[in-house]
């Protein structure tokens, strides 16, 4: 069996989602791709090999001739989208947030929920990386003995000068949130967030220093860093009762040159977690292949959204802030 | 275009082999899987999704519904089963060694010429790992300058009681002969061999340790350690006239414990590599749909055998041996 | 010159500056060992070839023989014994802290400024070892940019039954205070206090961690874990607005065995320190013949201090506290 | 009890030793320092606070106020020098290599062998080494098992025009040959060098390498490369039957910017084996007020002669080339 997979949005990542369907996965073939601006849309076409553009998203998603859905426009858009997936009946693999807007997220998971069917997977690739794995594995094995704290690093190169600290939290953060989830298997129930004095003579956005607090009581510390300058690098540590787990610092080669021994930095976030987006993307179409679900839920994305909302309270506050996490429907159960 | 491939040889690698076709690949489909063991070929078949066995090679080479053949049978018959391939005109991806006899090696080469065609792919799949891939990219761009020495570290936990330093030359330095000649892109030309005296109780082989020199006068140096007892590693650095370039450790964790700052080894070569198989099997597969060629060619297969033979003639001598290359027929220009 | 040191104290790093007294430092003589222990004493005695035992800390800081004392007595000595030498005339070097009572601090404070001297050297060795040193070198250069945040983590094997999370911050993050003040060459003026619940069996001592704030808005983020299992285990971070610079592991050598590459931890922290310790003594040393000063001052060890008293009260409230620093004596200007 | 030390050559290392007796040991005493360069030795001895300088070195060797002399004047005045020192039978350290000529060597040690003590130490300061050691403590342990390889890798970042292939050899390899000896605890009996082709427009050396072979049946594979042209870079491994174990790499602290994660190497040798320096002083100072001896003897500077006049030999006919070495005199058992 193949999956027929309509592509909404072709910015950057979207572009690699094209090449990624079109390219890598096997079960899966790249039926259409669709954006705004249809020149952008017949780049990503012709280098993926797909022969069929579209303009309007829900042309896409009602087609007979697409299976399932993968979204990757504006984050604005995501929440409409889904629901129109959801509506069609549709498999569908939001790029996150699934809503900036917990109140949409919530409608998401509402009208799933009514279905009685998971149909959404939410873009967290992060669950799908060899190296967060392998720490979620140490955690399970006990081999580090209970996790008392997990340490999360987010830094990026540069954000462009009109990005804040707010958007750190609702754009960057919720990555760390969710895959906190994911290696700690529990909510965070509590948010603190910090930002240091930026003196840049350029501008832009200091870093976000949060303290999340699970249900369990452990503490979850993440630094949103998108203008750290140097490179994109993320990093976790998971540090238990007995021991710790680390991501270890991707690495191809090493370079020795001009008295310096190093290893090169991507840019972005793509080299770093492209095995992640190809892993993702294949239990996304092995799962509607076989009917079963993988990878972050509705569900999921409901809950990094809400952590986000408090975080940004807890920003503009300067006060540690309660989450509100609601009651799990049951269709979530093993999520 | 789906390129239908049929499977011969069901051991660990073939089993291997037949779940990247069956699962990970685009483009391609698990046609036929065909083992001497019927049990062996119906398990790896089942795992892979493919409905066909075959108990005959020469049937899965010769079948219609085969449009390309993988080779994973034991060594001897990779020889013979590839001369069968190219009789029938088919692309083939053989397993390394082409064949432990450069003799029948040159029949397989000069079979490919007179067709004027290469339909041979050699199974050294380091050539699509990604380490590998960035050593030889800083090499091209003259990050380190003009490279003087490699230096090569092949490491296994342990080799059964029968195994020689022969075989240590014949079946485990071939992929580095390989990748010193990717790497370095000239032809080795000769070769000196060493082996320490091994006292371990339990028997065993010794490390063997090898000098080799390329036309252009540098030095490959090789340590083929079958019996290293701690892990399964693979080491390589290129020392150029500016700097070096390293193979950097494969690490997607790292664990704090008992005292110990750690990451783990695998136990064999199947999750190092296994990243560069995936690549150099869809490459093998996009090579067929495009018409082009990847990867290592008929002819440098037949090198790694003719460096293998001197090696093992210079650790039987103790003399320092030259490499007898013949002239690269031209359909190898660009291999 | 040599100058004749007198030790008060012969508890593990009481012996240990007897060692380092006596068979390290140049220009310097152990010219008098001191503990209530006899027995104790005289074994640190006879280890580091001084021949002078004194059961009376008074007597050996009044002792014409002994021209500077070092104080590594237990914690709660430490103020009056350092006040002491002041009344004596004599310099001294006492180990951290200076005392976990900041009224007692501001009393030794306003006893050496009113002498108009500075005889005192806490003895926060980290200021001399290598690696914050090289940190240090970093942030003076400019390399990576203004710091923004400093992360620090502290981890101990085990800690005794009765330690609580007030002794960890009263204990050992006093290091820490005075490292950031000395890396990022500013007071801490605020700290909120965290602490993860803990349900291991055997009991002990969950981990705390503090986000400080600097005067200039930066961030301190600082894990104490005196339970972390695995070892001993110091870390810092520094991030700039261009780059960031992070102490080394140390490690002289690693090893491969048993399928795991390993680099090994000590078991407490005098391996990780003994270079600074001995670089601490010399300066102090140095100093006292030179008449110059080196080192924490009494004035670091206020602050240390304060900002213990400050963080203790944020862990019982769970309110992010304000940290009361003095105005700074010139005597302490160039510190 | 202070030793009064002699120092004899104020080069470069010379001048670190000055700074060495002066400032950083215990129970030392700078006497004397002595150049052909009057200008030179008096910079050095006002750094190390020493008051008389000399001219001559006979002059110091046999002074009354020098209890023992440290040479570190160029390698031909080496041998001359220590057989004064055995003469005046005064403790000597010489900065290797003891000679470049086996037979003066010889001579040295015929000379000591009659005395019926040794009164020698060769400057061989990496056995002081904390890397080494810990390497040699792990053989000693029988961590890895029986070691059957060694890897040696020695580069420089540049060497002067008219450095030699057998420069390499005489002058940087016996640092090589005898860690290799005090790693493995046995004598190298035969040798085989290589030399790429070297293709600098700005001229310079090529490496050096060399399989050396132990009485044992060990191999030692020695890359010493004094235009590496990146840095000073030193490394060794020791593979045993069980497992292996390496020099870390030294690093104080490490650098995050533009997109490269770094450590820095240094220029020279200096700081990375400041402390084995410090450490050997040390050790010979000890030893000379315990009449005990340490460290390298003038056996081991023979050795590590004839190893170098081997390997000599081995360049330049390019055969497997065996090492005399005579029976070792009972005065030397335990070294």
């Amino acid at each position: 069996m193949t999956v027929r997979i309509g592509l909404i949005g072709c910015g950057v990542m979207g572009t690699d989602h094209a090449m990624i369907i079109g390219q890598q996965l096997h079960g899966a073939e790249l039926a259409m791709v669709c954006d705004a601006d249809a020149g952008r849309a017949r780049v990503a076409a012709e280098q993926a090999g797909c022969a069929r553009i579209e303009g309007d998203p829900l042309a896409v998603i009602n087609a007979p001739s697409v299976d399932a859905v993968l979204i990757a426009s504006p984050d604005q858009t995501h929440g409409p989208l889904t629901l129109a997936c959801l509506a069609a009946g549709k498999p569908v693999l939001c790029e996150k947030p699934l809503s900036q807007a917990a109140s949409e997220c919530e409608a998401i998971v509402e009208s799933e929920v009514k279905r009685g069917k998971r149909l959404v997977q939410v873009g967290f690739m992060r669950r799908f990386d060899p190296s967060y794995v392998e720490m979620r594995q140490a955690v399970l094995a006990g081999t580090i003995g209970r996790p008392l704290m997990l340490h999360c690093f987010h830094r990026n190169v540069a954000a462009p000068d009109w990005f804040t600290g707010q958007m750190a939290i609702t754009n960057s953060a919720p990555h760390e949130f969710d895959i906190a989830r994911f290696l700690l298997g529990g909510e965070l129930v509590a948010v603190t967030a910090f930002q240091p004095a930026l003196r840049r003579e350029k501008g832009g956005v200091a870093p976000v220093f949060m303290v999340c607090e699970t249900a369990a009581g452990q503490l979850v510390n993440i630094e949103i860093n998108n203008n750290a300058g140097y490179g994109y690098d993320v990093r976790g540590e998971i540090v238990g009762e007995r021991g710790a787990v680390s991501m270890a610092a991707p690495a191809g080669s090493t370079l020795d040159l001009h008295l310096s021994h190093s290893v090169a930095y991507a840019a972005d976030w793509r080299p770093r977690f492209a095995e992640a987006y190809r892993r993702q993307n294949q239990a996304w179409v092995n799962g509607i292949a076989s009917g079963t679900s993988a990878g972050s839920s509705a569900w999921d994305g409901l809950c990094a959204t809400l952590v986000a909302e408090a975080a940004v309270q807890s920003l503009q506050t300067g006060q540690r802030t309660p989450i509100r996490i609601p009651v799990r429907p049951g269709l979530y159960d093993h999520s």
